[in-house]
């Protein structure tokens, strides 16, 4: 296929990459244009605009947040003006799902397919074809969008034919992960203040009930105090956590444990932590213990 | 070795069963006569009485809770009156950090050997040996212990000499499972209202970041809304967040999470549902939600 | 002055007839135009149009949120466009931060003085000449609004040149106001669970601490389960809440309680109780204890 | 009246003076000799022993915790034991509703009359003759301790006759102020954020819908950030919620407010401030912010 990939950030490069690795012929835009560079030794061709990169079979967007995407899409030079009728656009950003309604609106009265694929995996999964999709859009686009998830991830899951939904399973899954690193920064304040040695505590839980990559990374993250450097930063975090609540309050779903998330990255970015990774809210419950970073 | 066992619920039973099979003598009681005859099936020896089961080399005791352990150990006819000088009482049950610091001043005082030793895993990781061990006090009754824990699971964590270690590990590993619970029923509750399967969700998360027997486990008891029978009785998981609060508050560590339980399981129990799961505490996001149980 | 009034809702229609009680000549308009009657029949000027309402040397709106604001100030046909350059927009309504700011900011470019005068007070308490004031904007725009505030309210605390910092301190109040709400809720299920009569206990409190009608009002509401017709109705507690949580993210302020609040009032909504006065959270605090309604 | 009075604290002290203003023959017991002596100068008795005040038609109990009072009234030569059959004992303190169940059923075997009888009001009130007492106990326990009601408080509530109701309204009382001092918090972090003078917020609030004393007092310490001396100690504050929270526990209610303060109060005492007035709680959300004290 020939296809456009734009948001060449670690994620979105080691997609494009994939595409590449799987035969596909990919075109690559970037805002910082340095970022298509990598991509253009393996095989890209780097778009001048965005418009350049819209106009194969398919888009691939991969970028920060709504007012990326928006300004992407939506903007007089973007995709949508540039989308050949019958292409693809596939959204795999994490976004809100108010947004993924407007561009699902918009493509449909453009006459586009679109579907969400939001994914799940870091970079180093993407590489080593790891990476899980979640999709969600009408059949034909699915189906149009099928050598793509082929080429990006091991598994994909489609959840609807309403694109929305898969943003929404994505955002309930960050949701998720943000429970994990709070419960265990609470446990191991509890723990360390009863005088037990928070990285052991860690070995405990990961070799018994907890023997799952998630805990171990995010459990050594919290025992070590070690926040820098962010492999997913605390205001990404915090946007997360705001973009559930807004989808929880739209569906009219009380969502206490979002409540406590969204009130400790707002204390850890008053405190100045912006450049900390999102697993640093875990050492907030020591914090108002009183205990010192071990 | 010869070892005294007390209470023969479910986990219990398995336990002993193991000691049998390690190949030590084994002394059964049990308040409920009938319990101990499964055992004495197997080879052990059934006790008239609490003192009778206390005067090997060893006793062991796995009961429900604070008023249990406090009746079997301290009352006038119990272990504690009867275990010889030098001999051991290794504690099994989730009890409150301020019973384990009676217990251990009490042993200590008789010149007894006493370690606490809370277990994870469920009875079936009983029978198959894969129980895992958190065990606390002092080096020579942690090595007293060591048959004992051999024989009973796959792997012991020694955390601290000083008893009340191990049980403030074995409350956050609880505090831990029912946060997993709590946080299943919400992201759970919010999919269902935007229009995602609960079965297909599940299958999702525990097919990527969450690939581990637990969130499998509870995920599909949420989804089915299927808590009983119990496996563990939501009474004994208010319980446990009881104890886990009363610690935290001794050691001065707020835990909004376990609030959040906290709250959870009085609503459940308030309705009358203590016959079921403790799970059951992960269908009220849902009802908030004015969700109908699939 | 010449003043134009837009929204005549309870609370506008009244602070428009203080206006006229003043001598000042007033011209209402309201979309739904048969409740300029009554003005009318007490000397206002009915206008044909928000435009022809904004010719005077002030225009005032009273209005239900972000959205009718938007709509009247800022669409083609709107305040913005029509007033005269020099000449006052007072606004009342409560309405977020954000918007606040982009009315400053218009108005200013416009050339027009702009104030934010929330008040605090219910239709009869301005009636009786008793609504407080809070308004902040420049001090020239602050001084033209001096007759107006005069003749509606007994008292205007002035809290700042920044339009906005008025808003926020409705918004707070508003705030403050649903957690005696959602406190006297939970208060009064404990002591009902506990045997005490709830009126009995309303009126030992407001006879002691809290000799204060806004504790009489809501004790009484909830004592009653009395929450129809809604005063103020549950969706209009809901936004204020939003707002509040909006300005407190924007600033960088947790608020813990304000999420209980949030959670009380999806409750409430999904269970399609928006008819209901606010206060009606004040009966979910028992409804999770199960006590049926007195 | 021959009436004993233990504990002279400064509200005991207050209330044993107006027992002898009222012309009552007072005896007056305090494990700290010196501060009789300031009630002997004003015409009290000084007793010797617990036991030597516990011999008239009434003893009254005015004492700071559950531990303090189960050693005055149950210990060996406490109250219980003293008290002639058919005497009263009114007990003023705040305490838990365990053990005012504990001390009905004593004070019943041994034939004695028992009066719970919790007061709200300062010091200072007391000597005005401003008091409030609230009131439990059976008709005939309540009818003896009338003339002590009229000589401490200006009006007493009869709530219940099970005494434990009077000590549930005490302390569901002093959970209404403590979410007062915690929403005010709140409410004041939030607008010093955007730019409020916190005085002038107070005296907004407190001109207008909080025209209340609680509200001015407490919006003034937070203000001022004026914690010391304590009128009513940080731990005083915490034992307050602890005992609401076994309370509501045990009646199966849960309190999400009650939460919050329980964590708030276990934040500040973590961080050694034990010596603070309670509503030091109410600057923990500006400290979350990230705000200095003003």
């Amino acid at each position: 296929m020939n296809i456009g990939f734009i948001g060449l950030g670690r994620m979105g490069a080691a997609m494009a990459t994939r595409l590449l690795m799987a035969g596909h012929r990919v075109t690559v835009f970037n805002r910082t244009p340095a970022k298509a560079s990598a991509l253009v030794a393996k095989g890209a061709t780097a778009a001048a605009s965005i418009a350049e990169a819209s106009r194969g079979d398919a888009v691939m967007t991969m970028l920060a947040n709504d007012e990326a995407v928006e300004e992407v899409v939506l903007s007089k030079d973007g995709i949508l003006a540039a989308l050949p009728s019958g292409a693809l656009h596939v959204s795999s950003s994490t976004i809100s799902i108010a947004l993924s309604e407007r561009l699902t609106a918009a493509h449909s009265r453009a006459a586009q397919l679109f579907v969400a694929a939001p994914v799940f995996g870091r970079p180093e999964a993407v590489q080593a074809g790891q990476l899980f999709v979640v999709a969600a859009g009408e059949e034909s686009a699915i189906k149009a969008a099928t050598p793509i998830f082929e080429a990006i991830g091991q598994k994909t899951f489609t959840v609807s034919e309403t694109p929305k939904a898969a943003n929404l399973v994505k955002l309930s899954g960050n949701f998720l992960i943000a429970t994990v690193i709070e419960s265990l920064g609470e446990a191991m304040a509890l723990v360390r203040k009863g005088g037990i040695d928070a990285t052991r505590y860690v070995e405990i839980l990961t070799s018994t009930l907890f023997n799952v990559p998630l805990y171990r990374t995010y459990g050594g993250l919290i025992a070590d105090g070690k926040f820098e450097p962010a492999g997913f930063a605390a205001p990404l975090g915090q946007k997360d956590i705001r973009l559930t609540l807004a989808a929880a309050e739209a569906l009219g779903v009380p969502l206490p444990m979002a409540n406590i998330l969204r009130d400790r990255f707002l204390t850890l970015l008053a405190h100045g932590c912006e450049h900390l990774d999102w697993s640093a809210i875990g050492q907030l419950a020591a914090k108002d213990a009183a205990l010192a970073q071990e």
